[in-house]
C-alpha cells in the first residue's frame, strides 16, 4: 500500500506542471492582493516584434504560425523574452472556430480575415453546428506546448471570439464597416441569428474548456463588436450569449480558479450588465472612465484595461505619464477590487517595441508606489 | 411718420421669409410641446435615392453638388418631395471648412474625402489660420437658395465638423482605421494639437455663424469621431473646442431662438458633460439607452436620435415595431423634455426608399398615440 501511494504521488507529480512563480495576474483577476499591478497587452506576440516577423515570414503565413504549436510556442514567448510581462496569451486567432465549422478562414496578404463560405442563408444557417474538436487539436496541442515552455514564469490565457464577434465574421464572411449583411439578417430574421449564436455560443464554450483542460489558466472572451450593436440587441444577441458561454465554463483546474474574462470593445454603456453576467473580469477600452467604472461594478468583478495603444507613439516619459493616469484612474488598491493593467485594444503593429518597456516599467513602478512600498518581490 | 412707419412695416415683411408651416423640430429641440416627434435624418438627401444619384450624374461629383446653390437647392429638397420630414439639412460636406484653409479636399471615386496637403508638422501647423469666409459663399448662397426653395415648409438645419473631426481629416489626411497619426501628434505635441483645434472652432464658429446669417434656422455640430478618444482625451481636444465654438454661437435670428445641437457618435458615456456643453440638444447614436439619457440629461437638452440605420433593410413591419421601441424608450412627452428623431448615424446608401417612408409614417403616427390623440394637426 505504501508503496503503490508513493507511486501515485510521483505519477501526479510528474504531470503536475510547474509551479508558477508570478501569478499576479491571477490574483488580480480574482480581486485578491498583488504587490504591483499585473500588465499584458492584447496582440503582445505580433508585428511590432522584429522577431514576429521573422518567425512569420519562416511560417509563410499567419496561419502556418497559429496552426504549428511549434510556432504558436515560439512567438507566444518572444515578448516575454523581452518584457516583464505578468502573463501570457495563446498565440492564435478568434476565427478558429468557425474556420473549423467549415467556413474556409483565409488571410489575404495586407488584408484582414476572409471566409470562403459565409453563412447568408437558411440553408447555410442550418447546416452550422458545433466542430469536432479534433479539428482543433492544433490549438490544445498550441496551449500544452506553451505551458510547458512556460515552465510556471506567468499564466497562459486562452481566448475565444464571442458568439456574437464570430457570427459577425460568418455573415458578412469579412471585416465590415457598416455591419449591414449581419445586422440585416439580425433584424429581418432574428430566428436565424438566435440559431447561429446558439451553436456559437456551445462551440466556443467546448473549445475555451478543451483550452483549460489543455492547461490554459484564464479563459477571455473577446466580444470585439458588441459595440457595433444597439442597446437591446446587444442584450439580446450578443451578451446573453456570452452568459450562455460563461454557465458551462470550466471554473477550476490544478486545484486553481480558471478566471473568465469578458472584453466587448465599446461595451462601456453595458458596464453593468456585463458585469452581472458571471465574469470574474471585465475588459474595458479606453472610452472607459476606470475610476467611474470601479465606483459602479468593481466590487463584483474586476477591471482590465485600458490605455489607448496610440499612446505607445508617444515619448517614454509621456507613456509613463499617461500609465500612471490610468493606474490612478483606477485608484488606491484595496481589498476586494482587482485591475490588472492592458491596452483598451490590440497593440498598433507600429508600435516602437521601447515603448513597451517604457510602458510595462512605468505600470509595475507606480503601481508598487501605490501599495506603499517600493522594495515589492521583483516581478520575474 | 405713419407713412414712413407703413413703409418700414412693407420693407421688413418683404425681407421676411416666408412663415414656418411646421415648426415642430425647432420645438422639440427647445423643449417646448409638439402634436408628434419630428424626425429627419442624418444624410437624407443622399445616394439611396435614384434622383439623388441623377442628380450627382448631372453634377459630376459630390463637390459639383455641393459648391451649386443650384444643385445644392434641388438635391435638400429631394427628399422632402418625397417624405414628411421635420426638418431640411444643407446638402454640403463637414470637410468643407478644412478646404478652404487651403487643405485641398477631393474625393476620389468610390472612396471617402482626401487632402492634398495634410497638417503635419509644425510648419503646417503654424500655417493654420481661420479662412476669409468668403471662400465658403458658396455653402452660404446654397442656405439662401435653399430656404427661399422651402418657403417655410420645414426649417432648415445648418451643419459643420467639430473642430477635433475636422483635425482627424486634417492630420491624417483621409479617413483613418485606427487615428494613428492625429492621435501620435495629439499625445507627443499636445501644444500643435492645440493650435489646430483652437483655429478650427473659431473658423467653425464663424462659419456656422454665417449659416445662420443667411438663413439657417439651427446649426448642428458633427463631432463624428469623438468617440475614437480616449476618456480625458476627449473633455481636453474634442469637448472643449466644441465648447468654444458653443460660446460664439449666434442665439437668435429673425426673433427666434437658432438651436445648438451636438453630436458626438459614441460619446453616450460622456452624455453628462456634453449635456452641460450649453447646447440645445445633444444627438445620440443606438448604443445609448434613450429612457437612461432622458433620466441623466433630459430636463436639461433635447435628445436627438437613435435608430440603427440597418434597422432600415428590415421589412415595414419590422421597422414600425423598432420605431416604436425608440419612442416608447424616450417616453411619454412632458413638459421640458425635447426629442427629435433621428437615425444614430448617416443613412446608408443601399437603404430602400420604401424603408425611410415605413419609418416616419411609423414615428408620427405612434408619437401622436403617445400623446393621446389620434387627430394631430396634419404634419405638412
Amino acid at each position: 500500500m505504501v508503496i503503490r501511494a508513493a507511486r501515485a504521488v510521483r505519477l501526479r507529480q510528474s504531470r503536475m506542471p510547474a509551479a508558477l512563480h508570478n501569478d499576479s495576474f491571477l490574483r488580480a483577476c480574482l480581486r485578491e492582493p498583488t504587490d504591483h499591478t499585473p500588465i499584458w497587452l492584447m496582440r503582445q506576440a505580433g508585428r511590432y516584434l522584429p522577431e514576429y516577423r521573422a518567425s512569420r515570414a519562416k511560417a509563410g503565413s499567419f496561419m502556418g504560425l497559429a496552426t504549428s504549436p511549434d510556432f504558436a510556442t515560439e512567438v507566444t514567448l518572444q515578448p516575454l523574452e523581452r518584457y516583464a510581462l505578468d502573463a501570457a496569451i495563446l498565440f492564435s486567432d478568434i476565427l478558429t472556430v468557425p474556420d473549423a465549422m467549415g467556413l474556409g478562414l483565409s488571410f489575404a496578404l495586407g488584408e484582414g480575415p476572409r471566409f470562403a463560405h459565409p453563412v447568408r442563408d437558411e440553408a447555410a444557417v442550418a447546416r452550422l453546428a458545433v466542430p469536432d474538436m479534433g479539428k482543433l487539436r492544433y490549438v490544445f496541442d498550441a496551449v500544452a506546448a506553451i505551458r510547458k515552455a512556460l515552465a510556471g514564469r506567468v499564466p497562459l490565457i486562452g481566448f475565444s471570439g464571442s458568439p456574437w464577434t464570430l457570427a459577425c465574421y460568418m455573415v458578412e464572411g469579412a471585416g465590415s464597416d457598416d455591419y449591414r449583411l449581419v445586422k440585416t439578417m439580425l433584424y429581418r430574421r432574428p430566428d436565424l441569428m438566435h440559431r447561429i449564436l446558439a451553436v456559437n455560443a456551445d462551440a466556443v464554450a467546448a473549445y475555451l474548456n478543451a483550452q483549460a483542460d489543455a492547461g490554459a489558466q484564464a479563459l477571455m472572451i473577446f466580444d470585439s463588436w458588441g459595440g457595433v450593436l444597439a442597446d437591446g440587441a446587444f442584450q439580446a444577441f450578443s451578451l446573453a450569449y456570452t452568459r450562455r458561454v460563461l454557465g458551462q465554463l470550466v471554473r477550476e483546474r490544478e486545484g486553481r480558479r480558471v478566471p473568465h474574462i469578458v472584453f466587448t470593445k465599446g461595451g462601456g454603456l453595458w458596464l453593468d450588465e456585463i458585469a452581472a453576467s458571471g465574469a470574474d473580469v471585465v475588459g474595458l477600452d479606453w472610452t472607459v472612465n476606470l475610476g467611474a467604472a470601479r465606483a459602479r461594478v468593481g466590487n463584483c468583478v474586476a477591471l482590465q484595461g485600458n490605455l489607448d495603444p496610440n499612446v505607445l507613439f508617444a515619448t517614454p516619459q509621456q507613456i509613463a505619464a499617461e500609465a500612471v493616469k490610468v493606474l490612478e484612474s483606477f485608484g488606491a488598491p484595496a481589498a476586494g477590487f482587482g485591475h490588472v493593467f492592458n491596452l483598451g485594444h490590440g497593440i498598433s503593429q507600429h508600435t516602437p517595441p521601447e515603448s513597451v518597456e517604457a510602458l510595462i516599467s512605468a505600470v509595475h513602478a507606480h503601481s508598487r508606489r501605490m501599495r506603499g512600498s517600493a522594495q515589492g518581490l521583483p516581478v520575474r
